[in-house]
């Protein structure tokens, strides 16, 4: 025990900030950091009866795709809901191909049942199931169901494989190449873990693109102090809703074989593609159009997810990654290491393969199936339109096209005035774009992102926002964020 | 690309077994071990038509209780139906109190769907749930919900408390104490976080029992050399289903608040309790009961699962822990933390809710749920009994009671001859009871998991085994065992 400053006796823990791991301390997430936790008080202030310029928070702060009210795909449910009480089997109102998807499923469950354990890697059936929808979706190009790991989520395959690449000290240690602007589970791993992240910048005057040269320029710059091995791509794009050409794509391959970086692709915004003359390119089909000299070279590994595209089933964490290349010892290490965390959650597992095995033209589901799936995706194609049309009519806001994914990731003019303000308040956190959105919180409701918890180019600003509201509520969103916009360069100008 | 010593090209990769994180290498998980890895390919053997002395392999290596025939909790399975396909709730079929659970989930999940992302430490309600249920456990000592970390199974949450821990290096590097025998999560996580193993063991001689006098011999030695900060215990053990005193509880908790170290319980088989005078201590409990100079004092996170006790529903992978006098600001960063891989498993999380808040006795559900349960344990306690007694029957077996848990770890005599063959085979892998295992195996189809994957004292040979098998098929497993046993005695003596 001992007698703090202001007094009050205190003991000694012995986890504190001076002895925990430092690599946690440098860890930051922004997507649930401080304006959401302000969010979380504000509704607690409004149920308690505190007024407020609004009456209800709206958060567009997070791909969160049933929380904005998205609804989940009829036949996941009903087959998840039968592998959960079998009983149902029996009931005479679930279509018989929810049920046979239901059947198989449990027939490859140990004891027939979701709540066994599963093999580390996944269900066999399930990675069987995987494997032809990606030689489905990539033309025919083969894919061998040993080479896919399920995962609780995308999020931790990628920190597997992250985990996997990370060794040496000083400047032999992994660097790891990620975009700016950048998902922050990417740059929050790399803390973790202690690697060097080696920040290359989208080009926001080219719709988000990815541009060679500048992968070139961060790598010789990192080569100067680390060991860079890896490089990391998010197509479509989080935060920043582009979507990259196959051009581009081949780029990024030719490059990572030629400077021997171990290529992550993640791609679980597949489904998420909006603009006309956009389409998704897999970087597992293009490596292997381009012939043997890249298809047996370059290791690859890309993620998908059940939380995104026109699922949005973030709560069941199912996802998984395809590895390609990879050292045949080190996949044996990959195995043993997942393996001491035993398996990602069963009923994850089941829906993703609903996901990859959905209902067939002569099934009886069919038609629910494809109408669902179409108005979903349709009317995300309708809300990205909408969210770009009306944020670049307010003079200080410009946003490029959001081509697919979630997300706008607007450039907006702040005032110098308002950048000395945030300044002035001088907390650590308060960047400018923090104090734009902690503002637009306070007096409008609406949760967004800074920018700066995505990282962006020194002196611009931006902010995050999904665009999965319900129309009628986006509209309103956006004319919130208008008026606000124009009513804050007003006050700073 | 390069030629290798066997003449045929391969490229260098960038991802090997010289460049890969040296920690994962260094990762050790029995429990899918070598042994599992081959009972697999035995498996397919089977089915391929190969003739075996046996027609079909058993696991008893893992605490997989569905595999192994162990019917769900029907209560249970009907409220997740519910909850994953919400059209259920106008069915008649279901009863009224598995509705009502349902409905105040869903409500309690964004957009009333299971498929939306949670607040990273878990929902609130099944926090506030959980504390409730902590608080009736422990004779009502108060729980904060806000101390309530929900986690994707008691592994995760248990990697993440190490993962805090862990820092500095040298002589400073953090140490955790951990039991010999132990379940291997511990030492494979150390192991990747490079954090020092310092082992105690546990008391073979007196049931598996825990002496404080080991851990200051054991705490000792390793001061030399690292800087010990937590210590680890598993009750009911896995492996050694000893279940710990009161008494013992209390020196342990003395202990750690004399030398400083966070204290981690492993209590996932807190119902799993069959041993008459045996019953389950929480350190939660017993540490408030000790008074304020202990209850104030001591850092404490105590971990749960709903994959193990009654219910055994390990794949849905619900889990939580309980931490006590952490560090606020720590507090901060382990919220932090979680936040990173966004949440646990939802429908993980909704069954942890029904399992700290079951049909009560005025619902509809009460009867079968306890008929269900109480069968469920009786049976547990018989297999655990059967098990012990035929064991020490065989000469040169012996174990110990199972008091707790599922499984057994009988000390196996082996004949010298039997360890210079193993030796002489020489594998890495070849200790002495891992060819016991393998030969096992290769003879019967059970699978079991050597002693050395857990530790044992030098010179001692061990298996584990769960007490999972359905009666009949256990009997037949014991009978077996014992006859392999005499008859690989005869042969190697
Ligand atoms: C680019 C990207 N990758 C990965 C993830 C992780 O998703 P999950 O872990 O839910 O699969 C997200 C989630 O928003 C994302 O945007
Ligand atoms: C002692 C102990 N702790 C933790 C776990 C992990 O269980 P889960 O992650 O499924 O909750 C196990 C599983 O067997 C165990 O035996």
């Amino acid at each position: 025990f001992r007698t703090s400053s202001n007094g009050c006796e205190y003991r000694e823990r012995v986890l504190t900030m001076d002895t925990m791991n430092p690599n946690v301390k440098r860890v930051e997430y922004a997507v649930r950091g401080p304006i959401v936790q302000r969010a979380v008080q504000i509704e607690r202030e409004l149920k308690m009866g505190i007024k407020k310029p609004f009456t209800e928070v709206i958060r567009a702060n997070i791909g969160d795709c049933h929380a904005m009210g998205q609804k989940p795909i009829t036949f996941f449910r009903q087959v998840l809901a039968l592998c959960s009480y079998p009983d149902l089997l029996e009931d005479g109102k679930f279509p018989e191909d929810a049920k046979s998807r239901a059947r198989r499923i449990l027939q490859a469950c140990g004891g027939g049942s979701l709540g066994a354990y599963s093999t580390s890697q996944g269900i066999e059936m399930i990675r069987q199931d995987i494997a032809r929808y990606i030689e489905r979706r990539d033309g025919g190009i083969t894919c061998d169901p040993d080479n896919i790991y399920l995962s609780t989520g995308a999020s931790d395959a990628i920190v597997t494989m992250l985990k996997l690449l990370v060794s040496g000290e000083g400047m032999s240690r992994t660097g790891v190449m990620i975009s700016i602007p950048q998902y922050p589970l990417y740059s929050a791993t790399l803390a973790e873990l202690g690697a060097v992240q080696i920040s290359y910048y989208l080009d926001e005057d080219n719709c988000w693109s990815l541009d060679i040269s500048e992968l070139r320029r961060a790598l010789q710059e990192a080569k100067k102090h680390c060991s860079p091995r890896a490089l990391c791509i998010i197509n479509p794009g989080n935060p920043t809703g582009q979507v990259q050409s196959r051009q581009c794509i081949e780029g990024v391959i030719r490059f990572a074989a030629a400077e021997k970086l171990f290529l992550m692709a993640d791609e679980v915004y597949q489904d998420n593609v909006y603009a006309d003359g956009c389409k998704f390119h897999s970087f597992k089909k293009v490596l292997f159009e381009m012939g043997l000299e890249y298809s047996e070279k370059v290791e690859l590994a890309s993620f998908h997810s059940t939380s995104k595209c026109y699922m949005g089933e973030c709560g069941f964490r199912g996802g998984y990654m395809e590895v390609v290349n990879l050292d045949p010892e080190v996949k044996v290490q990959l195995t043993k290491l997942v393996s001491v965390r035993l398996c990602p959650p069963v009923p994850g597992q089941a829906l993703l393969d609903v996901v990859v095995n959905p209902p067939q033209p002569d099934e009886p589901s069919y038609d629910t199936f494809i109408k669902e799936r179409t108005d979903t995706l349709a009317t995300l194609a309708e809300k990205a339109n909408m969210t770009q049309e009306i944020l670049n009519q307010v003079p200080g806001i410009k946003c490029n096209p959001v081509q697919g994914a979630m997300y706008t990731f607007p450039r907006i003019h702040l005032p110098p005035k308002a950048i000395l303000e945030a300044k002035l308040l001088g907390l650590k956190e308060q960047t400018p774009d923090m104090f734009y959105c902690m503002k637009l919180l306070e007096e409008t409701g609406i949760c967004l992102v800074p920018g700066s918890g995505f990282g962006q180019r020194d002196g611009t600003y931006h902010f995050r926002m999904t665009i999965l509201p319900p129309k009628e509520k986006l509209k309103i969103v956006l004319a919130k964020i208008k008026e606000f916009h124009q009513h804050f360069m007003a006050q700073y100008s």
